[in-house]
């Protein structure tokens, strides 16, 4: 961070500079209850590993995290069945758009890496393994309360059953995945997992204290729990950093420096190793489907506080 | 870097774990001069914003620098176009092997990042500018020799007439880039330069000592002349980050931690932001393209000194 | 036909030719009740629009048309939609394996043609239209059932229900349609539909009787019923040519010189228009999914006969 | 044909038809020499097996072939190759644009079929051999003036310099089959021959006079000249069918039922096998490559005369 400033001078120094750009992007419309939130939200929370934090905006105004689950759903897996899960799926940039099925063909199944829609639906089905989709979604809730020491956050089921309803090409993925052998249990079940893990309502202060110990080696430095293991926490951050903002993962890199997941709910969590968890929300998205003006903020907020990687 | 170990010590231990591997990996075979290379060679050479150097191996033994050379005509192209550099080549992972003609159809003579074969094309196309070959070739012989103060590198004219022959697929990616107006030089102009860029040939001492102003926001600590802005550096090693290992650049962000930039004789450039700049030479490749044995070592590296930026 | 051969006199020259090939290529294994099917089976039945027929081998032995079903809810859909059909579904040649995902992708959702996967089931659905699936299914077999002029012709539950259980991609396919907006009705009824038109079991006598039609600009010959328009008949032909046989229709056109339609059960349908329909069935599959005896069969009773369009 | 109408009747029918329509489409501009081509030319010509010979609008003015004479230089290399030139050049509709670069990577280097630019540009090298493109070149002149039986035919020098000039999308193809081994000749010699043998040029007289062997089993009804097999003539007729007219080539053979070859110069030749050679041109093409009024046109003459073969 710059000498001059301190975190909360520069949260509202992002806050200022970003609000005539309130407003900008087009809010994702395929799934109708997203489709109606107000692209004037914005929220921005920083939480510093030795535990600071600073907020602006609606910081406490519940968004669906969307795809940002995907980092979520990943550390459980990984902590379940360890290396091996990167049999059935890689860590590569897909050089495509989100959704995209056709590298999954000419992969023969095996998606790209688990920040895409059919790599988290085979991380989903990992963590499914047959079994109940009412107990595995509990089983992320209690995880996300956990992480982020918050015992309100859940599922916005109209979102939730949303997805469903319009999840033709979240349907034709994970039928593709079956057609390979890289999805073991049933395509429905999979699938109701899958849209709930999406549809978690969260706020940006509760989401970047959940992504903390994801700066901090996998280890939360406020309870000092181990999440996960540092290298897999690191490893975790350089797939972000490559694949985390769907086919601008490369721009995000080159303008913010900072690995980080967004949503199409215009959510972003990002990450500055050894330093802080960050959260941005602001619905309206670039034409990446990224959050045009959260994507903004956190470059602002990298240039003033030093925290690019490179 | 650990507590316990000096950067001598780590050298020699990275040089000590490599050594059992030395000779693993496929000697790129499509250019004769570099097919004729002993795959058993390894050098390793680091130097620390501060000064500091330690090398290990063959780090005074030249070899063929191919695509590592993407990296400074890059930074010349930046220094020289400024951002209108980024309406020829775009920087964003390719997502497909480093020679791909497909995607450059599908996008019309963009090439994705200027990392791949085809976006190198058109940055040599932009410092070239209807100019003699071998002027440019002289300026960035010349750039060279003034990064790493050494006024002894050069091309080897061997590589580079072998290229010269062999290099039909490049050649097509430049007749491409021309049909779709993003060459504007003469092919044969731009290709002659190209192959002799590549053929530079430098030892890791030298390579390392040329990189380390990435290390250090645009500014060479040792001399403080500033090649490049701190934002264009920052960008160049996120383009390393995301794209400077072909389709493996995913795989070397999830175990080595550090921007870079590889090519077939086997070497590779590493920058570890605000710490130092490392080169690494073996030319046994995997199955990526890259030195097998260099990117173990690199690895081996980053967990000893805790260099990786995430 | 040649001069001095009787139609008898060829299809035994056929059979008798193909006999020490019987055996040969694999059978489609994806669908259990397929794959224990005897590779060695070989039928043969020709009928010419002057209502001459002649027959070899298991002629009146079922097997399931599979693919070949494409054809006739095609007719149907023709009937049904006209021209409009043709909004939903292009007319040219795939250049990629019959149950491709990459190109639907790639051409937004629109089939390439009515005879791969994708293409059948958004013709199955233009005659679902929102209906029961057992309806339509009653329709198609009726259809068959008048073609053939044969009441027993029906559908093999067995391989239905088999389909049902494996048919993932399939789904995947319908559910990108569905995605794409170029399916209406619901994913399950259509597959439904779909895995009981391609669970037809017939005969090679009725095969080549329900064709008849096209080999006589849409009317059948022997009744005088008009089953589809001059021109519609003709550019079914057109579209057998081009995209009957997957991703070797080239080949087909190339060596047979008949337009004709493929299924995996190893059955062919094949029109010599003007003159006769001919099918044919040997359940061993090339390496392009087409009946390998079945499509050598063809390529000699086309020599023999002079009956090559080309 | 009907009976109702002498040929002549017919073309004076089609000419009549076609006039409202004569200027639309757009001439080819990557050619300057075509570019200023006034599109409202139209000519139309058909020979008959027979000698029977019938033409209306401007069928003795000169245009360019371009790539009609894939189809003359595929005869001479099967002449000369035999069926090892299927070795170097699939038969297989190519279901992508005429110059696609990517089929070609995926199928390594190996041309879908003769009658896109990559096959043909392996089909001009099997025929140079490493010779001199002059000889080569001299001797498809003598081939089509011997197969037109008009030794007036030539090649325009400004068009095949034309094509030198801006043939970079050939270049590239050209060197990618290179790299890929299927180029043997020097890379600027085959792109020689190629620019002058698209420069043929030629009226619709003359052209579909020298398609008749096609119509006829290989042999000159007129001369009983042998130029290729029955066999050969009946397959090169089936790849017109299924590749002839680029990405449109399904399309063409639903509306018209003819084999054929179209050319950027707005000439299609067409077979009808057993009865006729026809050459059509109006240089306004279509968006996929072929002229508008000439495909119309051809579509009405096969109505008309009922040679569709389907």
């Amino acid at each position: 961070m710059g000498e001059h400033s301190s975190l909360a001078e520069i949260v509202a120094a992002v806050y200022h500079d970003m609000a005539p750009h309130f407003g900008r992007g087009h809010v994702a419309d395929y799934i109708p209850a997203l489709a109606r939130v107000n692209p004037k939200h914005f929220g921005l929370a920083v939480i510093t590993c030795d535990g600071q934090t600073a907020a602006a905006g609606e910081s406490e105004t519940l968004f669906s995290i969307q795809s940002i689950s995907k980092v979520f759903t990943l550390t459980m897996a990984l902590e379940k069945l360890g290396g091996a899960l990167w049999k059935r799926v890689g860590h590569e940039p897909s050089g495509s758009s989100f959704n995209s099925i056709v590298q999954l063909e000419q992969e023969k199944g095996i998606p790209r890496n688990p920040l895409i829609n059919a790599g988290a639906l085979a991380v989903t089905d990992a963590l499914l393994a047959g079994g109940e989709p009412a107990a595995l979604v509990a089983d992320i809730v209690a995880f996300m309360r956990g992480l982020a020491d918050d015992a309100s956050i859940g599922i916005d089921p109209e979102v939730a059953e949303s997805e469903g309803q319009t999840g033709f090409r979240n349907a034709s993925l994970a039928n593709f995945l079956r057609a390979n052998n890289n999805l073991h249990s049933a395509v429905p079940d999979v699938l109701t997992a899958y849209f709930n893990q999406c549809a978690l309502a969260m706020n940006c202060r509760q989401l970047a204290r959940a992504g903390l110990f994801l700066a901090h080696a996998g280890v939360d430095p406020l309870t000092h729990a181990r999440v996960t293991t540092p290298t897999r926490a690191r490893r975790m951050n350089a797939i972000m950093m490559t694949c985390g903002h769907y086919d601008a993962s490369g721009d995000v890199a080159f303008r913010v420096g900072l690995p980080g997941k967004s949503g199409v709910g215009g959510g972003i969590l990002a990450i500055a190793p050894g330093k802080a968890s960050i959260a941005v929300w602001s619905p309206g998205l670039n034409a990446a489907g990224n959050s045009l003006v959260g994507q903004m903020a956190l470059e602002r907020l990298a240039a003033l506080t030093g925290w690019s990687v490179f």
